[in-house]
């Protein structure tokens, strides 16, 4: 348990304050944050409970989207992620998810907002390493590529981090948006040094009607964790394990039973290693 | 016009006489069929048909499913694309397309299912080339890694397709499957001589509650066909364009409507290279 994380979408219908008590309660010693929920109590009361409850913050989620090709609306994306490094690093985390963002309404143009992104973090990486907080580029799942994220596998997060100091950007595995690649071993070794957080949940099938929801406790799927957990500790990850499962049924049950079943899991699949 | 073939599918209301009929109604020079609609009539009335209304057959959909872990799983897959092959020949087309399988019943070896294939393939391959037949290795999407391909790039369809001759093996492009993959040009120029099919159909969102169905008319959705169709040109590849979509709303449609869409995007998007 001592590397096992909440990320607070996992309880999505709990408020800061019931999460961070949850984690306490069911002796979980970090949590993942997510800005909206922050938003809801406010920064420094946020970082204050999480300080006070002695719990850890994995990573804020989520800045990104950073794909708009007008250039108010890359303004606008610029100032956002500015204010989310700066909440990053108000709260106490080293490390603010990425989601870049998917191809702008009517847009054809792959190539070109995978060039924006690399533009725009050309731009925030020197501001986030001032406040020591690390950008980490989450590679989704490429049946999100046209809405959500253009990166869609590791080796091209690895590719678009390459040119920054390893302490400004870095990569998120998770393992929904990765464990199909066939390329998967070998970026996963090329991560050295770059790997930023660990989340885990499991591919379950059918894909409900909203794609974004599919995802399933540890276990419930066909991801193997144990070789997945080797390659990243491999890798030479050992920081925290954040459980991140986006799932209706799951939104539906009371937070201490999916607390529950989120540490039985982490200890029949992932902390076996 | 001229390289434009219906891949039955897409037509799914229509019967293999029906569809041929359309065909030639249309215009359209060629035709992709499917195994089921093929049994409906019989193999050699369904190649007497085509070569009668002088339709080249563009390919035959679909062997594979060559994952199953157990020995009569195994055998039962070799047996059923044995007679695929046959079939293919029997029908006139030089392109048998290969949907390789998932992960059977609750396995979570991915590692152990794409071994799999490429031992079948060795078993398979050298009939299909004595009979005139390419096997065609379609990587799918992603999404369908589980429960339908675990073959999921082209350069991983390549790199199962290396070590057979080039007329026994090849690899199927497939717009909707490899669009957003950040290696594709790479990969498609490394196709060279191994491209034996090109199916386009688009992206479009959402998804539906069948995911498998979520294909669209080639321009209704987010996939640059200009920029596609010249690196396939530009690899060599000069063979027929199929039209292959999955979609309900498309199959409610007459099929004389569906086909005179398919020729306008065709012509509007495809054809212009």
């Amino acid at each position: 348990m001592t590397r096992l994380s909440l990320n607070q979408i996992t309880t999505k219908g709990w408020s800061l304050p019931e999460a961070v008590q949850g984690c306490v309660d069911a002796g979980i010693p970090a949590i993942g944050l997510w800005r909206d929920k922050v938003a809801e109590v406010g920064v420094e009361r946020a970082a204050r409970l999480c300080r006070d409850a002695g719990l850890a913050v994995s990573s804020l989620c989520r800045g990104g989207f950073l794909t708009a090709d007008s250039p108010e609306g890359q303004r606008a994306a610029l100032a956002d992620n500015l204010r989310a490094i700066e909440e990053a690093a108000e709260l106490g985390t080293d490390t603010l998810v990425l989601v870049v963002g998917g191809l702008p309404e009517g847009s054809r143009d792959l190539v070109g907002a995978r060039g924006r992104v690399r533009t725009m973090l050309a731009e925030l990486a020197p501001h986030a390493g001032d406040l020591g907080v690390r950008l980490a580029i989450e590679p989704l799942h490429p049946m999100f590529c046209a809405d959500r994220a253009v990166v869609s596998t590791l080796g091209q997060a690895l590719d678009l981090a390459e040119p920054f100091p390893v302490a400004q950007v870095g990569v998120v595995v998770d393992s929904y948006h990765v464990w199909w690649d066939p390329d998967l071993p070998a970026q996963i070794a090329r991560a050295v040094d770059r790997i930023a957080a660990y989340q885990v949940c499991d591919w379950t099938l059918p894909l409900p009607a909203d794609a974004l929801l599919g995802r399933g406790h540890v276990g419930d799927g066909c991801i193997d964790f144990g070789a997945l957990g080797s390659m990243v500790a491999a890798a030479g990850y050992d920081g925290w394990i954040e459980v991140e499962i986006f799932n209706q049924q799951i939104w539906d049950t009371p937070g201490e039973q999916t607390l529950a079943t989120m540490i039985e899991r982490h200890r029949a699949h992932v902390a076996t290693g």
